[in-house]
């Protein structure tokens, strides 16, 4: 495919399978946060998965390399939808993942109820504070609660998914109580958790949560701590193997 | 005070601060979840606490050595609540710690409303199944949810503390999303978590967790694991360091 790149864009590797992906410099870049969800997730068999807030694509690109079936992709933001299009494109996965632009507070309105086996979503991290009001910056918005609120997320969330499905997220650990009650009343239950530390001995700077819609509470599964940086500097072990799967 | 063991019955050394303790062979004794809590719970200047399920008091005798004011420990076992006492005249306390025999679902009819500053406990860790009708031993009562459960235990201790009080509680990591969603239920905000790793890369097998009466939903504070066993064995610096304060 012919590459080409707009002003801002810069052509990154995702060294995984080969994938690239094309990334704005003054849009929302990824970060780890999206290749340790796209790790995290449990992807059964042909699933169909729907990534909600989906921004560059990565985790729909990562997930295609997985055993899954579909992958719809939602953004609300227009350049970010047009740019996971085309790094579709760039991968030749148009059969398998396919980008929609719209707004997951609508979510009834863009897909069916109970249609995916799997939801994953690296929605915005903070709340709106007062004052906040001016973060009008694309990359604000995808960092703060401005279009959709955690609740949001999870609401659309449970309405996409087929009974037994999975939602996976990931989030600030300073979130956690929210995110088990936001899930609890939406009818997703929160059944594994793991939380991801810069550095052994560090309080945890993002926490990895798994659900099932519609299952009874309780039975939590908390997770050995993933450590990313080694005491060298370097990246853990873990996910180094990340990057050497098949 | 002259010592009057009773039959199955033991003399255990606190090591903290000379306190003393005696302990039932045949009832529940108290473990590491116990010292844990004890270091975990935020006790502010001349606090009044209450500990729900006190069992041999080792907790209200540990709290002893912070800067509480009084400390009243429930107890619904007449054995055990025997034995707190003795142990609270052992350590010549009866003038902080007061031993009550009763039953935290009847809270109302024991304690005023909102009279602590803190909360702590040890409750029983797992839910009664289905087929575990036949758990009629003391110490299997003190195990599971077979008097009180989880949201009893939340409730009574939300109608005795004062508005911003604490209520610390340490349980199984496999039981946090409920311990989450029962807390926020009856007015308790969780605030603050702590997972308990017995040794480093393993998963937690214990959980300390903070709650605030009143308080706004959000703002978890995840502290660093805490590991208990080095790889040589041992108990970890910080846990030998609560052997050796003050």
């Amino acid at each position: 495919m012919k590459l080409d790149l707009k002003d801002n864009e810069r052509l990154d590797d995702l060294v995984i399978q080969g994938l690239k992906i094309i990334q704005n410099e003054r849009q929302f870049c990824f970060s780890l946060d999206a290749v340790l969800l796209a790790h995290f997730a449990k992807v059964k068999k042909r699933a169909h998965v729907l990534d909600l807030g989906t921004g560059t694509g990565v985790i729909a690109l990562l997930l295609s390399t997985r055993q899954t079936e579909k992958i719809d992709a939602l953004e609300l933001n227009p350049v970010m939808a047009d740019l996971a299009a085309r790094n579709v494109e760039l991968n030749a996965l148009q059969e398998k993942i396919v980008v929609h632009e719209g707004d997951l507070c609508n979510i009834r309105e863009i897909f069916p109820a109970e249609f995916v086996d799997l939801v994953v979503s690296n929605p915005p991290y903070r709340p709106l504070e007062q004052g906040d009001l001016n973060l009008l910056s694309d990359v604000a918005k995808a960092r703060h609660e401005v279009t959709a609120t955690l609740q949001d997320v999870v609401k659309a969330a449970r309405y996409c998914l087929k009974f037994r499905g999975r939602f996976a997220m990931v989030h600030l650990p300073e979130r956690i109580g929210e995110i088990i009650i936001a899930m609890h009343e939406a009818g997703i239950e929160p059944k594994r958790l793991r939380f991801v530390h810069p550095r052994l001995g560090k309080a945890p700077n993002m926490v990895l949560v798994e659900g099932i819609a519609g299952a009874k509470p309780g039975g939590m599964l908390v997770e050995p701590p993933l450590i990313v940086y080694g005491s060298d500097g370097s990246y853990a072990r873990e996910i180094v193997e990340y990057y050497q799967e098949r």
